[in-house]
């Protein structure tokens, strides 16, 4: 069997090396080939899924230090049939690459938004008066760097070796266990498992928001996050989106769905899953 | 009175127009004067209060469309001593600044994440192969522009006109009602009012979130936003944001906190404060 998993490219980012991980946990487990396929934007990637142009999406849901990836978050809500397969948390390293020969020359740095956050207190310290670029991935970043000793960008070692491009210095990420959780989505039910991610929006009054968090609380489901995201209606008027520590198999977690929906305006359930165990992916060469 | 008023710069940016409107209300309350600091970042506007460089501070806490100022958040968690003084909220119009005489030779477009981001369908639509490159502030992608006709940038009117800079597009926001809230902090106490912010982080079980929740509930205190952010500890440790309808001069929102602070690792308040009637100063000529 052969699928096609979509991601952020270009080949080099860090969605790439989730894929990746995932296509090997995928041939071990059923002897299925992955046919990665890179798009310029995480939205793109999973709006390809619901389009049924890719079988499965693999797109960060966020990250230790950075915090949630709101794209994702935004255009799950919107792509609301697509369903959660199973997680992975990946560690990442970031890298300078640069054709500078020292630090001093580098006026400009790109790198994606998420990546340049991560490495704050690093280009403070090293690069305070370098200019700081946002691009859509980080290795979009990389076509900047042309032969130009005044600009570096943050990637992967990994696109270092890909498009053959120099590193200045490694790791340069200001948290060492600086680690980004992934989503792996597609349009078929998800399998069940000890994690159920939902999302939803509230009838009526601001404080209406312990009444949903209350059905969990009175069952001893716990909750492991809540991010809020504006509805873009109007200022102070939100999503919820929730991880619980729960399977939708149980009856249980069905009577609390349940409740739920009548306690929230619009309930988006994207499915139960497990984490897969990467370390004994990661700890095998590719 | 002359005060010092810092907020992310150069000049042309909507924290500045945020910083000029809250010196209006300042003079006409008190016939105090400002001096506006414009700083290159959100965060270096906050430490120049904190540092006591500057008086007060105007930075954006939440947009509309956007969702939070997550740099806000992180550096008001870091510099606690910073207290809320007002609030006030800014209808934001985008505009698209170029030397181009139309939009097909635009090839790169230069803002703010927050600006690119509520102008997303806007450039998807009319500049879909466009690459965007984000800067630090709307005002600072304006150097990006010189007379090159490829290249354009998402920044205000009021900065069209200081740098005398040609507008090709305006309003290119998606949504026509996109307003954002702006925070005015300083090292005096909070004066009191209708609205309080409050972060706290908390002990044990992820399940615990309930518990804080529940404090306000039981009061009839109404939750206006919660919003949370990693602890950069580790994955699935966060910080929670919470804004309140509640002013901690009454009893029962101050035996609230002390409640609080028992089901709260750390907490720290950030004030008490009403929103200003900006309404009546945007009415007024500048």
């Amino acid at each position: 069997m052969v699928v096609s998993i979509a991601h952020l490219g270009p080949a080099g980012t860090n969605a790439e090396a989730a894929a990746l991980l995932y296509s090997t946990w995928l041939f071990q487990k059923s002897d299925t080939i992955s046919h990665l396929c890179p798009y310029p934007s995480i939205t793109q990637s999973l709006r390809a899924v619901a389009q049924e142009q890719a079988d499965l999406a693999v797109v960060p849901v966020e990250n230790s230090v950075g915090g949630s990836v709101t794209t994702t978050l935004d255009a799950l809500w919107e792509f609301d049939q697509l369903q959660i397969q199973s997680a992975l948390t990946l560690p990442i390293a970031h890298a300078l690459l640069s054709h500078a020969k020292t630090l001093e020359t580098i006026k400009t740095i790109y790198s994606h938004p998420q990546a340049l956050a991560q490495c704050q207190s690093w280009l403070e310290q090293y690069l305070p008066t370098a200019q700081l670029l946002a691009t859509n991935s980080t290795t979009e970043a990389l076509q900047h760097l042309e032969d130009n000793p005044t600009v570096a960008a943050i990637s992967s070692q990994r696109a270092s070796q890909l498009y053959n491009l120099p590193i200045l210095a490694c790791p340069i990420n200001d948290h060492p266990d600086n680690c980004t959780r992934f989503w792996i989505l597609s349009l078929q039910p998800s399998p069940g498992g000890r994690h159920t991610s939902l999302g939803f929006t509230i009838r009526d009054l601001p404080g209406a928001l312990v009444k949903p968090l209350q059905v969990f609380a009175d069952r001893n489901i716990n909750l492991s996050r809540i991010e809020s995201r504006p509805t873009k209606r109007s200022l102070g008027d939100y999503l919820f989106f929730v991880d619980l520590v729960a399977d939708t198999r149980e009856l249980s977690v069905q009577s609390a769905l349940a409740e739920l929906s009548n306690d929230t305006e619009t309930l988006k359930v994207f499915g139960s899953y497990d984490v897969l165990p990467v370390d004994s992916l990661l700890s095998q060469p590719a």
